[in-house]
């Protein structure tokens, strides 16, 4: 408990960590000169919060203003913290950060949290907080949601994170093995980042104006335990790698990303579908998740490990139970040819194709910008306070389109594009 | 500039920080059961808000939200933002935590940056920054200068300011001796803390009782380079020690505390007066300050350091060149005896008799609480956007108190109680 900080000796590369760090601002937000920045952190990413800092006001920002997270601190409310903590939540601080989204200022997050951190506290204190805190949240979700401003996340080799994807490792080696996987899937392992950025977002164009091109009514997925067919919403829209936000800057909010995603209708998911790769959520494994839909709705849900959790998810609200994002990846991604398990969606969301419970992106609609909530709605857009991905692609996975005519277009054969 | 956190061997004493989080808690705020707690601190002293968290939520805290300030993000902004940052501040946060004070949280900060972080940056520029913080910070500030809420201050032992205290020393020597420092100071460096507050506070409550039935008009302060009189406000009350906030709280503001002090009459301050110690002004170390006062206003001021900086925060509003609080601290103080420069007001202000510039306290006033803004103000109280504490105190000082009928009472004889 008693841990100052030092500068010591780090397994983290510097050189690459300060490309990460301009990639994140110059690609994941492309940050204009003025515009202010809101970061969130874990104390732990500190390195990496200086460096982007430090490349955010070289690029012209006005302000940026950090807001750290520390897994000790959030363990010892678990542990000593009165019972009605736990539907609690600090909403002016939300408010206040919509406020400045609204204001013109771009949000950067960075991920690296244990994925285990709460695996051993009160499920129930566990959906409760998280619960408060959604609702809380939700002003300044949406404008990120809505894709109001620019936005990125990108990842620090947490010590913590880096135990838990390299278990057999020393700690150093663990946190160098994660900090590298983390450069080579966020393309700063090369000596034009920028360059490299650029390529790969005219590939996922290439892939979303295809998907376009034919709009499919629906998809069929097709593997070992998936049988699941998932319309797509009425005026849908395929997006991928770069995109450009209702502030006119067009933005890379996900490094890494590989997929090409769009919005499903909510109410029109028919059949059952199984967890490829086991879903980290806010601190508990779910494994083998099984669920079987009906008219867009999640009737049976079981899994492994994680039920209990899993059922209280599904239990927050009616769009918990809906699908708001469908996306496809190769199975021969980077991510997934690292063929690690980091517990952590933005990785390995990236590393196979995947469904979302919950809210959709309003973005994923033709003419998304100028759609009202409710015209959203009645084109079988979803809406929650929750958007949790997991992974039911592989190496086995057959994916068809549907058109409206019911003919039918191979997607994707044994995991890659066909 | 790649510094990961790591638990590392420390020279503070974790059985003394971790009283100190007591204290701070149970002393310094006495928080309450289901009170929220806003807290800031520099990142270094992570390891004192993990302790105080802990403490916050055993005894019973709502929410504990920690906000962190980091030294290198800081020079990053002066070194790297564009020229028209440093008019702008988080008004949005600010604001917030208004609110959240106003919704009954408490607060508490965390002190212990580095006194010169900011000595090589332009002058104009920290002027300009400190200015727009210092308006974006004013609702927030009033609810605490108000004392509306519970709140408190206590140090943490960082590095960056050791070495400025004890420059011959390696760091982990001068951390450990800063830490020591700051324990004796605090009372924790004995085995029952609280109790120690409790006696301390009584003592400070008898010598305010004291000056309080005397009800002075003014007070006369004479030694090298000083010849001082100090209207007192109309209605003044003398404080010192734990005191009852607006919400019923009893709390010590200030850990440690030394000092009885009141609102001087912002008109009625004659003479001239020299500082004894120098004062670190966010990050400018400003040196025998000399200056001039005619009718309640500084006419002249000069200083052989900083005199720029000090011109600029006299120039920040028309009660910045006014005096808003007077206070006494005997030359035989414990911190005056440590014979320490800490270059940190929390610290040097306990050390020796000293006025403060800016901003008054209404509580420092009979039936404080009760008074509108305009009361205040019409009693002599001053009001300013600043509130800077320098030393004119030493063991070479004499303090007159002057009745309504002119006579003369001793208070003060080289420095200590008449």
């Amino acid at each position: 408990m008693n841990a100052p900080l030092r500068t010591a000796a780090t397994p983290v590369d510097p050189v690459k960590l300060e490309r990460l760090a301009e990639v994140a601002v110059k690609v994941g937000l492309q940050l204009q000169r003025g515009q202010d920045l809101v970061m969130t952190a874990p104390v732990a990413a500190l390195p990496l919060v200086r460096l982007i800092t430090k490349h955010a006001y070289i690029a012209g920002a006005g302000l940026v203003s950090t807001f750290y997270a520390d897994e000790e601190a959030t363990l010892a409310r678990y542990r000593h913290a009165p019972d009605e903590s736990f539907d609690r939540a600090t909403d002016w601080l939300y408010q206040g950060m919509a406020k400045a989204y609204a204001d013109g200022a771009a949000r950067l997050a960075i991920a690296g949290d244990n994925p285990m951190l709460l695996s051993n506290e009160d499920p129930a204190k566990v959906a409760r907080a998280n619960k408060a805190n959604s609702i809380a949240y939700k002003p300044a979700l949406e404008k990120i949601a809505n894709f109001d401003i620019n936005w990125n996340i990108v990842s620090y080799p947490n010590p913590s994170w880096a135990r838990q994807v390299f278990p057999d490792d020393a700690e150093d080696v663990a946190v160098e093995k994660l900090a590298n996987a983390i450069f080579a899937a966020s393309r700063v392992d090369r000596d034009d980042p920028v360059g490299a950025w650029k390529a790969h977002n005219a590939n996922l164009r290439s892939r979303s104006a295809w998907l376009n091109g034919e709009r499919f009514t629906a998809l069929h997925f097709r593997g070992p335990g998936t049988d699941l067919t998932v319309g797509l919403a009425d005026g849908h829209e395929w997006h991928g790698g770069a995109s450009t936000a209702k502030n006119g800057i067009t933005c890379n909010p996900n490094i890494p990303t590989e997929e090409v995603f769009t919005t499903p209708h909510a109410l029109r998911v028919e059949g059952h579908a199984s967890s490829t790769k086991p879903l980290s959520h806010q601190g508990t494994l779910i494994d083998d998740i099984r669920v079987r839909f009906e008219a867009g709705r999640i009737v049976e849900a079981h899994a492994s490990r994680g039920e209990a959790v899993l059922n209280k998810v599904l239990d927050t609200d009616e769009g918990a139970r809906r699908l708001g994002e469908v996306a496809l990846v190769p199975h021969s991604s980077p991510i997934s040819a690292s063929g690690l398990l980091f517990y952590n969606t933005l990785f390995d969301e990236n590393a196979a194709c995947h469904i979302a419970l919950g809210q959709c992106y309003s973005k994923c609609f033709l003419d998304g910008a100028s759609l009202s909530p409710e015209q959203v709605a009645a084109q079988g857009g979803n809406s929650s306070l929750i958007h949790i991905d997991w992974m039911i692609g592989s190496g086995e996975i057959d994916i068809d389109g549907i058109r409206a005519d019911g003919s039918r277009i191979p997607v994707m054969r044994a995991g890659e594009w066909a």
